[in-house]
């Protein structure tokens, strides 16, 4: 089965776009949890036992477990463990390199963490997304306008008349052709933007960050987020995922009962983004 | 000490531009290592026993600890405090992500595993780069023009009548500004390329991959390679490191002595790069 095919099968048993993003940050963890390894597992293994039943993938920012070296990836590994079956996982890792180096990095992402997906930097070219792109039961997310404030910088620069993130849109579209394993990181604080992408790159799924915490738009990621052409359009919701990190985390943070929080506020973003 | 301190005076011992490149596939290791971490970790170990004590610096690319899950960062972390003090450490992991993400991202290369410097991406800005760039006693390699033959997809594209990767250059110059901790990975095998950069970002340091295997030309990368200005130009060799990786590990394919074959190779690279 392809990603695709099987995000479609959990989004209908789900039938909303919510990724639960989980990127636990040790200054950011409710009252009673350490803030070091062993508080930042438990956390994380909460937000999957709360959230991850109403949500149609889950999305972990590797970062937050590197942070603690070997420790936390070992911790990274059991947190991946307790992800339901059927749930779709995305390594948000933000990788690409050199043929050799990049077919290490799939393994890594790939075999040994066991995702479906992934993100990766359109920096370097095809060539460095090459081992990704063989794994056509997999997922590479390109990074095309991201979410962060400084965005611009780069990814606004005008190249033959068109900015660089629709150049790099354009680029991802040729990659995917004949394999649906390519989609794009398309920021919601950027609406103009994405409606710009999406008509560029009608068929590419998009991972949309930026809702919530970072203020993102959320009424246009879920009318201009869904692919419009290909087998991505044809799927319950367009193959739209829209993360939600702290937007769910936080809710744990003055609660009593941390669990019902975060069940609750999943609930609600469930419903907030049903397709 | 900043990085560019460390490095001159390690420079000074060692009198040549050569870095230590460890990118260890299991594939291509000498016969007798095993094909596993436990081989990976016993051939890192030797090249850098062999070979560190030639170089003027040492590279890791953590892909090919990664792609062996936690196991694979607890080997790593070993290799890491195998390297003797003096010799800077260079993680070769092209990050770079939206703050909070890159916060932590630093925290695992710097503090976790005791990175001197790093390499990251730039197609995210400035502001992704912020927590690396605020340690001012490390160094960011920022990815200008990389070394692999489908570079130039992304990096050539023309802004502004000059080529991304010119911007990317330029951009680099101004986030250095007032602080000397950033450089770029400039590859070898693109020497016109290397030129066009330098003149462009007279005082950034370059790290510059592709040598060997990869076919790059070296007398360009020593000729046009070290800082014409700044800091780095003060230092002999001007800030100027060349990695050699398969050159140096290929050596001890085929030898009865591996540790002796390397120790050679090393020998002879470290006096191709005199400075």
């Amino acid at each position: 089965m392809t990603f695709l095919e099987r995000l479609a099968a959990r989004v209908e048993v789900v039938g909303t776009s919510l990724c639960l993003g989980v990127d636990p940050d040790p200054v950011a963890l409710p009252a009673g949890f350490s803030q070091d390894i062993a508080g930042i597992e438990r956390f994380a293994k909460l937000l999957i036992e709360s959230a991850a039943p109403q949500a149609a993938a889950v999305k972990v920012n590797v970062a937050f477990f590197e942070a603690f070296g070997s420790g936390g990836i070992a911790s990274l590994e059991r947190v991946r463990a307790a992800v339901p079956s059927g749930v779709p996982f995305i390594a948000d890792a933000k990788r690409g390199d050199i043929g050799s180096t990049a077919a290490r990095q799939a393994v890594a992402l790939f075999d040994a963490l066991g995702a479906d997906a992934m993100t990766a930097s359109p920096y370097l070219g095809r060539d460095a997304l090459e081992p990704f792109l063989a794994l056509t039961d997999r997922l590479v997310y390109v990074l095309c306008r991201t979410s962060n404030a400084g965005a611009s910088e780069i990814q606004d620069l005008m190249v033959a008349g068109e900015p660089l993130y629709l150049h790099v849109a354009r680029r991802a579209a040729v990659w995917a052709e004949g394999q649906e394993n390519v989609g794009l990181v398309v920021g919601a604080t950027a609406s103009a933007e994405m409606r710009a992408i999406r008509a560029t790159a009608p068929d590419l799924p998009f991972l949309v960050p930026g809702v919530g915490a970072q203020g993102g738009d959320l009424e246009a990621a879920t009318a201009t987020g869904p692919a419009t052409a290909g087998a991505a359009a044809a799927i319950r919701g367009g193959g739209l995922l829209v993360n939600v990190s702290r937007g769910i985390a936080a809710e744990a943070r003055a609660a009593d009962d941390p669990g019902a929080a975060v069940e609750a506020a999943a609930r609600r973003w469930a419903d907030t983004l049903r397709c």
